[in-house]
């Protein structure tokens, strides 16, 4: 992620990953503050084990794209909403240019992005894809049980 | 895709996947004029032996997040300019709730959208992973070559 | 709605409801988490007896137009303000491709979204167009009351 | 309609009406130009044995709330793109104050109002639900057809 | 204005017309609830020795509009911030068609608004435009006196 | 006007106030290149009997609030899409700060604004507001004969 | 600046001035409210010895580009977010007129606009120059100590 | 600029220069596709003797952000329209992290971008302060000029 300010946005993505049991690591690297350390970190990447990236940034959120510019591991982006809604980081991170693609999810959206992680993991891993389908199924429940709770709540309405 | 008048939008991204040698198929489904045959699609994809699934769609987009909803795959959003340069479709595709993600792409990026598939299917593939980095590297060049000549055109501004 | 944490807005829409004694039901569906849920919904619900559908999302609010791809009945969307001021799911909900139309409301608008519901059935219906006709009535004496009161407030505006 | 300018924009409205064999009546009426007309018509609408109104205008697009200020027969509302991509219109017609709702189709969206209009006539009318199932049904063959189309044209990809 | 709930954004309207002891009277009339009375009000305002009328409106605001569609006299707009930061209202009152302006101030610049109609009233009266040449010096005065202060606060910077 | 580009624009607004036989001039003075001309004509424009000034500009359009600033007279703004669809001229015109209020009219509406400028001339001046009231009649007519034609028109789609 | 209300947003800017030791002024004057007052300061400034302006304004923000219509200093423009999330101010700052150019830094960003206020005067002096790039190693090493912190914390999220 | 499809809308810069006679060079650097190329650029810019770069980049402009991450000289932005009417590169430029400024003009501005540029050069350079001057006037010549022609153009109007 581009600051520590970014950490309480992607609490989230790293809760999900042990969930999963996937190893990472956390950095606070600066497309502008650090650009040496993001290219060393980016351009060795790979050959350190790292198979997917996410990539944090506010504002004129150039960090994934910096990233996605030194590897050719995947790069998946969150902009985070700094100002302007999140809607600058969105378009600086979403619009990049053509040959270099940045796998952007929504503002502020570190869940999906380590979701989206554990789905570009799990292409070729049976187990990993099992694992997913039933955390899918358990987001279902919470909407289904929802939705029973609902049942009786409505009938309040019905009867007034 | 959403309709065959994406069409167009589409083709470089088809033709990026035969530079890579990935096979593919196209299908033109909507997720409004024909949503069982997309659940259908979507519900199977994993069995048929499909790893990435790339969605395009235009206005209120749903396609790319419908198929989400159904497959524990990758699912790659683009974003169709068919109105509002492209905003709706943006929005429509990645501000997807917590628990369905989709890795959206700029606005009639399907090339990116190419590209980010192949570097998915590259994640514990080392010769995919070379042949992403050799892409790289003509890209590149293109632009180094570009350089060299604008240094050419350059003196002419200079010796006005 | 999408999600139960859409409640607090839907509650307008089932007061009013209840106002005109109009049987309603409330289910939490959601387009992402609970695809299948939704369509069985969808798709039976001419047979069940419902005869207008209100449909509320936030963001990449899908619900709407994916309930309007599964059923002929009039659905009216409800954009729910969960990101971007509301524009995200105002936009996912309105701009529809042609053949499948959302009746959209205002961002958050629950309670016109079930005054439109009672138009719609009125139609053909002249008692409750008559009880319509008293509800508007009603919403003029608020403000005729209030223009009344403000004819003594502007006096001390005047004399000051 | 608010202008005869917006005439290219609804004649597909007015086909799919003569489609479904919907009697109906075009008019131009500005609510601006010609507010009392504009009164006269939505007063005595439901009287004239109007059912449902279809209201299109572009820019400060006032027709369609205006009319449904003076009537409690649903009024469906058109923004009709003439400036900012129909931005305006489309804020102008959806955002209306709680007690009037219009419901809002996409810029520039006749058909969808008009598919919307048959969709509220056929609420309890059987034999236009029918109706409507074969139009759908008619979209997705389209759609099918397309896909059977595209399965050739994708080969020509693979074999590249 | 639209509704009492505008009155906090208005009352810098009545004290500026209070300042110049210009006489005004406030209505709370809506475009969409009270259409009739709007009528009234509007048709007769000349006839009833009114010389400039300021309406106020949020969200889909059609109450300026309307207003100058049924009146030759200039007519104020004022945008109010009830949703989307007030830009809704702005395009609704700003983007009027050809032959009916509306004269538009800032989002909630009920103060603006109301110096407008002095300037308007002013055109041709003397003392009139004296008092608003008066009024301007003070503004000015405020800023220049608010610079000699900030003058000692700049050097407390400066030997910092 | 900013610029003599903006004739164009500006050629309808001549035509209105030649249609009411108000004598005018133009002038292209320019906020950004030609200050010390925009304040020698601000300032002096009510001793040289002006009274309603017309002030077009596009992107960040400066002329009118700079004009505003030096004079009491009623300034009408014109944002003239030059960039952005005109959004950057509209918001830099509208937004003005207190005391200092531009009366602003739709992206490129000269027209409108050259009749909020007769408008204002006509407070206190029966014999103009007489011609405003017969011009307005003429717009509705254009309206109402348009409808009629209609009226044919739309048997052919009946019988359809 | 246009408002002493804008103070606590430039108080960074003198901050960081004073941390480099450059000598200052910070006034309040407004385009629209001291236009006079305005043109004085921008006339005279290169005689009065000022290399670099820094103006900040908010809403239909004018200052920086009014004063740079009246010297040939380099101007730097601070948007101030006082509405519409400070939209209204960047677009009016930034989209200048061609030949008069406005330095625009972020909204609110008086710290950035302070130091290129810095890099401006450096040019052509070692040994600002030499200050500045320690200040960007500053800037570093909070990035590198906070990542070494994380490198900490991450270890908890593994071991979980 | 990060493409040579920059070049048609950065010509007037290098056109600019050229008057000045300032001397200067035209890269064709990409951050995107040529990372490495980018930093020895911006590493080694001011040791080769550039004192300040001008940088232009369209859709999510990383180019001028990361430039200024690596050099501590003035970088100004030229958001290039490539899409989205040029809003995606004006936030991914302007909107700045603290602690790395980029000196912002309007989208396609690239005069503005070298008037700053031969302004940022001129500070403390008497003569080139003085050609900036005469520059101004040229500029303000026209626009008076084209004020004369339009006296007479004006009588038309009247006289009709």
């Amino acid at each position: 992620m581009g600051s520590t300010s970014d950490l309480p946005v992607m609490e989230k993505a790293a809760a999900l990953l042990n969930e999963f049991k996937i190893p990472f690591e956390i950095n606070a690297l600066s497309a502008h503050r650090t650009p040496r350390e993001v290219e060393q970190f980016a351009s060795n990447a790979q050959k350190n084990g790292i198979e997917v990236i996410i990539a944090a940034a506010g504002m004129a959120a150039h960090l994934p794209g910096v990233i996605a510019s030194m590897t050719s591991l995947p790069v998946i982006g969150v902009p985070v909403n700094a100002s302007l809604d999140g809607m600058d980081a969105l378009l600086a991170i979403v619009q990049m240019p053509p040959g270099i693609p940045v796998a952007t999810v929504g503002i502020n959206a570190s869940l999906n992005a380590a979701i989206l992680a554990v789905q570009i993991l799990a292409v070729g891993n049976p187990g990993l894809q099992e694992e997913l389908a039933g955390y899918k199924e358990n987001l279902k429940k919470k909407i289904v049980e929802a939705n029973e709770q609902l049942a009786k709540v409505k009938y309040e309405y019905k009867t007034n």
